[in-house]
């Protein structure tokens, strides 16, 4: 199996499962295409969010602002996992996640390029704006299909002393406050924080920026329309409306501060 | 076979097709991920209208407005097929489609959860936000390859005693009126009445809140821009712009009445 | 393998995957349903430019602002694919990129006709509206399965003595002066023009409507929000800003005349 993810929007990845579909037989799923758009952290937020459900497979992902650059096009093999993305931080949460051994390659890109010919036998030449298509397609379909050991046999992979890392913002916490940051907005307009959903235990109502709001399990402990802060999925407190956005009753975009009063009275 | 349906929009629905995959080897097709946020009618409406296409499957469905509530997750058996949904009425006008023999189960959302070991071996906790994968994508995977009898003998599934219903409202029918309501409308902004089709059978016209307009087979039977009724392709009159949006040009949104005079001189 | 591509969004495509998957068991992999509704060129454009990277399929392409009208369904051979797509020209200028031989037929759409039986075991009227759905994807299937040869010797499918066809309109070259104009504009905002990318060779700075733009390899080499001309990953001159949208910042849209001055002192 290959997984797919990006911020390419559409109909761009459909060159990817093409190219994809050319040189393996491998099951290719779309994660998402409408990962938000040149937001690095945001990406990986959500591939570590998602990719730990997932079965063994290659994970193909691009968000990818240098593009052109002399950044790395990488290959990080993370339990029996595989990776295959830009050297950008994209994909370091997300392999922590899948778990050990952690072993980073970077990819010989001359040797990956696929481009097919065109009706009057020439091939056009590879693009610098598409790697997504032009290397990290082709690259993951080899992985899947000839696998780690052989492509570092071959000198395609060669092993890499490190990679650029990516950590999200910790909070702080001290006894019942905590101090922390807007992660992702999701679709819903939730905003997701980086405060973990424990501080919420036993709580039935938070401070939010110094304005008392219920705390709940689900949505509908709510009435529609009215602020919750809830525990949500990925085991984050976020902030929310019951059938509404959270991100603008709370007026919070990422990257906002919130300041959090759990244990109140 | 797997259906995936629902309003969760993107990337959410991909942790759902991560659960299912290391669950089962069955084919997974996603229906749609955006249909109207936490419209339970408009979602029966879309479910109704797909899913008879498909061969004998397992559906998936989740538009679930009271999601950690004590509202069942249930398994509705509908010809070949199965639904798997909150309930909430989103698969019963499905099921009714999909035909007999239609039971229906409730599931022991306590046997279902399936959640992925994190690097250090522990497990996070179910959430309560965030069923379709924590309990209904399991339960399909399991319905698809155990099946409903051995499920059922496993105390899994149980049987019960009915669902929560959902009808579409009835439109007036006298003469040559029709005292009728918007349904749904559509990407294009067609305005999808419950007026059957077959109302507009051998008229060339139709007043539409008194305003008279084209009633014709094809969009590009009037200039573009126009108004026109026409019959859709779920057998309905809907209130259409040729290459335009016929909601906006009607004035009509999702539940407004709209009256038609039929049979004009 | 059949690929999938309309401008129907959501979740119309999902009825059409259901009855090709009724039909066949061949693979099935959405290119996009959000081509730029009812614009025949641009549809043709995303075509040309994803589906070479394809290997041997049947791609089904609906754009069709003419359904219901007399308009021939076709199916065109173009190499080791084929193509199944209403008669407008949608598919003329993927086919030619696809290659030789390149044979045209019209599809007896009497013949493809599938409805799924509803419960009581009547079958709905075909629609006027729906093609994708009712003709084009039954015709697909069948084209799959059964092959171009077999069913023109069953009269399903009749040679045609041409098509449709769909030239993109051509830039004037003059020195080093490109009289062109915008043929689409893509999801990040890049505006692609008409112009062959080699116009840029050499030149590291170009007059786009008299002012002068950075031309550069990669996004990343002009600061974010910065405007640059670049070499998309088809071939053509792009307008963009990096990180932002080129659309809006040279005031350009899809059809626009554009004028590029290169070999500057």
């Amino acid at each position: 199996m290959i997984t797919l993810a990006s911020d390419f929007g559409s109909p761009y990845p459909a060159a990817m499962t093409g190219v994809l579909a050319r040189r393996t037989d491998a099951r290719i799923v779309d994660v998402a295409h409408d990962l938000p758009r040149q937001d690095v952290r945001a990406g990986a937020f959500w591939l570590r969010e998602v990719l730990p459900y997932y079965p063994p497979a290659v994970h193909l992902a691009v968000v990818d602002p240098g593009v052109g650059t002399d950044r790395a096009a990488i290959v990080v093999r993370a339990g029996e996992h595989a990776l295959v993305a830009p050297d950008n931080g994209l994909v370091a949460p997300a392999a922590r996640e899948l778990g050990d051994p952690l072993e980073v390659f970077t990819v010989d890109t001359e040797r990956v390029a696929l481009r097919p010919k065109r009706a009057d036998g020439s091939r056009p030449s590879p693009s610098s704006t598409f790697h997504g298509r032009d290397v990290f397609a082709p690259a993951a379909a080899d992985v899947h299909d000839v696998g780690v050991a052989a492509l570092e046999a071959l000198s395609y992979l060669s092993p890499a002393t490190g990679y650029v890392d990516l950590e999200f913002p910790e909070p702080t916490l001290e006894g019942g406050r905590a101090e922390g940051e807007v992660l992702v907005v999701d679709d819903f307009g939730n905003a997701i924080t980086n405060v973990p959903g424990d501080f919420l235990e036993g709580d039935d109502a938070v401070e939010v920026d110094g304005e008392r709001v219920p705390a709940r399990g689900t949505f509908a402990a709510v009435p529609p329309g009215d602020r919750l802060a809830t525990v949500g999925s990925h085991g984050y407190v976020e902030l929310d409306v019951n059938q509404g956005r959270g991100d603008d009753a709370f007026g919070l975009e990422v990257g906002d501060g919130v300041v959090l009063e759990g244990d109140l009275e």
